[in-house]
């Protein structure tokens, strides 16, 4: 069975930068499947990045090997990682980027060695991607450097339940439809404020006429703000770290 | 023999969604090997994406699975189609964009059921990737679903010929070179009228010189209008549904 | 082993022309592996998909075949080309964008013959695709057209010292970071000029303040310009071209 390694950086691809560590990947381990999640990530945005991973490490089979970039600390002291967790690997920069895995009760982390001919402005290539292909063929993830003890953590903020029954919490990303998904959990029905502003709590966006409003529970559990054949974050200003509160069941 | 699954969605990539997708196809059907077409469809841009479909559904072997999501009215009564014509498989909203695939003789479509589980704003995770997984599998079109007996179609509109020798159409799409594409087939020399501008049909961008405008049969054999080294539909004012009007042999 | 193919163009993805690349190349060499460099390079943009390929080509192993359509003169009398260099091969039009393997000791390079059915505007998918997956499944490069004697060659201007020991140079590429990439080799400490500013040349990113600009030996060993968390370019005004001189070891 082919190893899986999947690539996600801030990179573009216009460059070349990512191509030369595909090259530098089946390189190394001839039999493996690329699969792209992103090239497009904003530069050093690691907390988009951190929220991408969060939705799709454990969704790819055991075995995969997930190699994430988006390093504005390349060449710095900041550690380089290799994790492995439920059965994934996982490949980056010791950020809080891999945090989505490394909260897993159980995970597993190692600190890479940077050899001395690697590039000080391109560890993607010089020791992510030759990490990822040695953990596609097989290697023990203690085998590719000593264990890291105290990784860089970032979470999302929690939503708090305040006094008069609401649930306060924010926006914590925008997506490319304009939806913003918020960290509040378990608000079903109801309304949501932001500022001023009442949006219903609904379950689909076509329980609301085109151009309207909608709050509703997304893909991942967590209340969104839509704007149905719109963008909610255009329409109310929505960016991350916009406070909205919630009331519901 | 491996299955191919290609991918076009609006998502970008950047939020993990279509990187959700392939996880979860490549989690149900192993061995298959993932194609990206495109995500980068405009947001909800239906018309743009059948287009797209129109040009490469077929240009893939045989038991090719097509999966298509571009899905504006998602969690709403819309059906979920699997097609399979002439030898490939398509998956996608009812709303036209698998048109293309439908209108050929003998095309067949079923209604996927929606599981309770489903997320009602994701189901290209859900709902669209478990059935593509399921068809690239081998699993027969008929055991995924009932019969869908008038799946939504769109039709590109047809050019017509005026009493006075112009062939009349309009621009249906302007690609990322500015070239706006036409509805208007069979006109291979002459002139092309958008309003008072006149452009000569030749054969190739070559025959005329770097900053002026022709016209020529595109790849799809279709009239396109061109600017030589630059953008027609910046430089014309071309956008979809521009009317233009076409004379010679 | 499955041969693998690499695909750069200008087309971007979403109007399905890549697309239809990918069809024929796995209709004609069904095992093949297809691995996307970019469909990002700017609009005929000749010198940036000349750079990306200097950067990548190499770094895959023999036997890759690199397919690159940047081709504004597709449908003129520019040859078409399949080359061997360095046990890869590579497929795009006579227009310098595959200098970077043409200019290799010992590189071939056979002018393919485009037949007569093939659409004057879109080679990529009627003459270099066909071309790419022939080589793919193990077809001789010398079977597939002519020698071409004189391709188009296009190389990177060379920086020059000057008596003053200033070595003088230009920006030859911005990326998406705003880094501003120079012609400028073996230079690892000392200043950079921009006209009236000074950079000073460190060894990484983090040997400066955020915000600060500083010069440094890129991946690909030449000096670059960089603004900490930022963009030099945008910051410095850094474009194509920028004259540079640097001092130093």
């Amino acid at each position: 069975m082919r190893s899986i390694v999947t690539l996600l950086t801030d990179f573009g691809t216009a460059d070349g930068y990512v191509a030369e560590m595909k090259g530098v990947l089946v390189s190394t381990a001839r039999d493996l499947e690329l699969v792209d999640v992103s090239h497009d990530i904003p530069p050093h945005d690691v907390e988009s990045a951190r929220l991408a991973v969060a939705r799709y490490w454990r969704r790819f089979p055991e075995r995969t090997v997930h190699l994430v970039v988006v390093d504005p600390g390349v060449g710095s002291a900041r550690a380089a990682l290799a994790v492995e967790s439920e059965g994934r690997f996982l490949v980056g920069p010791d950020n809080g980027v891999l945090s989505p895995a490394l909260l897993i009760r159980g995970a597993r982390a190692v600190s890479l060695p940077v050899p001395g001919d690697a590039s000080p402005t391109f560890h993607g290539r010089d020791v992510f991607a030759p990490a990822a292909a040695a953990l596609a063929r097989g290697t023990p993830l203690d085998s590719l450097g000593q264990p890291a003890e105290t990784p860089v953590m970032r979470r999302t903020p929690e939503a708090v339940r305040d006094p008069g029954g609401w649930v306060r919490g924010e926006v914590i990303v925008v997506d490319r439809f304009g939806n913003a998904v918020t960290n509040i959990l378990g608000v079903r029905d109801g309304e949501v404020r932001i500022g001023v502003t009442t949006v219903p709590v609904k379950r689909v966006y076509a329980d609301v006429a085109a151009g309207e409003a909608v709050a509703l529970v997304g893909s991942s559990g967590l209340l969104e703000i839509a704007v149905r054949d719109g963008s909610a974050a255009r329409t109310l200003g929505l960016v991350r770290g916009t406070q909205v509160r919630a009331r519901g069941a």
